[in-house]
């Protein structure tokens, strides 16, 4: 039984995907940010950077989505959400895992959170993001997934970044080929669970 | 055969020493970013963003430090610089392997790349570098690695990072455990190896 620490539509909302996609036992405990939860000494004890997702595995806390995600797909090898070690597409999805930790999941922190580091100018954290958004579109162009011919962890973490990306100037979904992708991966049965499960109603059906 | 693309003390410098310790057939090539040979015709074509490293394997291509430390350690499990599957310290490993790419390597990233993010406060961005620092310090209490009782990639990451901060108003060897921890992977061959190739003669004996 996997325990996740989640808060609505936040970072955890991918982990909580992938238990529903790969139809694991889980409980969730939803942290209110509006009441700190996330900074609690209790949960600290677990996360002691005070941020979800923390998946509890085998009694043990893991912390940062990315990790959580291989590790799952590691755990549950029968659902194809990475690539199996020494085959040709493996490295692609390693790349693109750790381009998405290195890439947009540190500058949507920089942007969503303005006091990590005041001072910065937003209209270049906004180019910055967008030239993700560039740079998944061409590699989207003609292919169905960021890696191989079936979902992987990489595609459900990208279909998140995309949706934090729904009120800026120029969203996701502005780019062609991303756009047709975030549309398929909305279509997918668990993507919309999990938004009605975390009670999030807007942009699963734009 | 691995050909790395490389440029002197860069991060490319934890794939070269990485390769060393592995003992494997490997060749370098060296990009002068004086002349901005990162950003030629020919080498964007391997690596859209013009940065390094790029580690060619199988004849394609791999890009994120991380990644190709990721897919080393597993191509060449014999040594050890990765917990294998399903053993006890694998959550570990990628939660420190993901949190490398995501905090410490992206913020070293602003630290060096002034312009990559115009406006932001020097000091705000030192001070997010020191807490890592603090968090690994911490980690590192009463241990010789971050995971398990043997280097693995993120040893070599970690003490990588250590050195670029060697001109900053606290060094991370200004933390005590770092400071041993840093001491004994500057004792291995590996670490000396590869500064003597590249030419790098600071800090290694500091
Ligand atoms: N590196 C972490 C970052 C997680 C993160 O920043 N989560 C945000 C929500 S998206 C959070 O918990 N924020 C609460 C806070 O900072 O107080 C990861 O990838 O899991
Ligand atoms: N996300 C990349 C970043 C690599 C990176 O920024 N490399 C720097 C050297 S430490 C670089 O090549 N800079 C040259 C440039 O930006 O022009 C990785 O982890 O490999």
């Amino acid at each position: 039984m996997y325990r996740l620490y989640a808060s609505q539509a936040t970072a955890s909302l991918v982990v909580h995907w992938m238990l529903i996609e790969l139809g694991v036992p889980f409980e969730v405990e939803m942290l209110d940010f509006d009441d700190r939860a996330q900074k609690s000494e209790t949960y600290l004890k677990l996360n002691p950077d005070g941020v979800v997702p923390t998946l509890i595995v085998d009694g043990a806390p893991v912390r940062e989505t990315g990790a959580i995600l291989m590790l799952l797909a590691e755990r549950h090898p029968e659902a194809g959400f990475a690539p199996p070690a020494g085959s040709r597409d493996r490295a692609e999805w390693l790349e693109w895992m750790v381009w998405l930790a290195n890439g947009p999941m540190a500058a949507y922190r920089l942007w969503f959170y303005d006091g990590d580091l005041p001072g910065l100018d937003r209209a270049a954290l906004q180019a910055k993001l967008e030239s993700y958004w560039t740079k998944a579109d061409a590699r989207l162009a003609g292919r169905a997934f960021l890696v191989g011919d079936r979902a992987t962890t990489a595609d459900l973490q990208l279909a998140m970044l995309a949706r934090w990306s729904r009120n800026m100037p120029r969203p996701a979904t502005a780019w062609p080929n991303l756009k047709a992708y975030v549309d398929r991966m909305r279509a997918r049965p668990g993507l919309k669970d999990v938004h009605a499960r975390e009670g999030v109603t807007d942009w699963i059906n734009d």
